[in-house]
């Protein structure tokens, strides 16, 4: 973990403390897991801020997630029940998408990330919450379903505090020069090298 | 994320099933943030199925982890009053530790990693959990603290179905070439390279 000082003090006119609490774009990327995991782990600590969560989830199947969903949605029921920690929403965009492409689906897929990311601007014209989630993001834009350019403008234009981390593979050139943070998983090793199928509890 | 068919097919006698739930070893590690944040998001999966978590944080100091900590002892709660997810136990090994030797602290770090280790030891020949995620672990590895060749014959040795994820820089050669899955997370952009230092709710 980066800690101390930075390598460099900007002059962009802030100070320390706001240059600490400016919002961040975060990328997780890369062809390894992980990314999502990582952007998961990231809600338990805004969560435990109070900060509000939006995940926003451009799913493969129904089975994906299935265990972060619960666990974040139980947190949100602990903020509900006890007001430790923040509320979380979890937004499915087009449920039941598959990877697997079926003949004339692209164009409904096409259209719900379309209103998935519509849905996203909203929220964050409206400063609805402190953490966004974008699960998969990169692969809408990849697809030319959602205009990179947008995206960036909108992010780059976005107000208040809100930190945005979105996850998947192969990440928009321009997404990557307009974020923050980047972080790239990358593979080691992996069980399926040796013959081993994804489990439950480890891969969903 | 890797999904569909293994690349091979081992000759190993297992079934399928066998194979496919066969207990892992996992390591987060490389220069990069998201190590220890992947493993905590992993603890959402692991908690949803119900699995019994234990998680032993060698810690740095403090403020470390205290969000994962306070969301995940939120879920740990939830189990208990409502029978949803798993248990939760968080160990602190060494409470209060700072990355800051202290002239003269040396020996009382090496000792509390000794003794956690040889908890989790204990805690591995009794199956006390199904998931472990030994925090920054790889450190008192580094350092000598922990005998690494033990690390890794208790590990190759643990009865049941027991996952492990150990997160931290620098792994061992060993425990690489142990472990089942290992995921490096490289740095592609970080605001500290603009100025910018950690910030609560992202950082911590």
């Amino acid at each position: 973990m980066p800690q101390g000082r930075p390598a460099t003090v900007p002059d962009d006119g802030l100070t320390t403390r706001e240059r600490r609490n400016r919002p961040l774009v975060i990328v997780h990327t890369g062809e390894m897991k992980g990314k999502s995991t990582a952007a998961f782990g990231l809600a338990l600590r805004a969560w435990s801020q109070g900060w509000p969560i939006g995940v926003f989830q451009f799913v493969k199947s129904a089975k994906w997630r299935v265990g972060e969903e619960a666990a974040l949605r139980a947190l949100g029921r602990v903020h509900g029940e006890t007001g430790e920690g923040g509320p979380v929403t979890w937004h499915k965009m087009g449920e039941g998408w598959s990877w697997i492409q079926r003949p004339g689906a692209e164009a409904d897929h096409a259209a719900d990330a379309r209103e998935g990311w519509a849905q996203i601007r909203r929220d964050l014209a409206a400063e609805t919450y402190r953490l966004y989630v974008l699960d998969e993001f990169t692969y809408p834009m990849k697809w030319g379903w959602v205009d990179v350019d947008d995206v960036v403008a909108t992010l780059r234009d976005r107000p208040g505090r809100q930190h945005v981390v979105i996850t998947g593979r192969d990440a928009d050139p321009r997404l990557v020069e307009a974020a923050d943070l980047v972080v790239e998983m990358t593979k080691v090793k992996h069980p399926m090298d040796a013959g081993q199928k994804g489990q439950r509890g480890i891969e969903w």
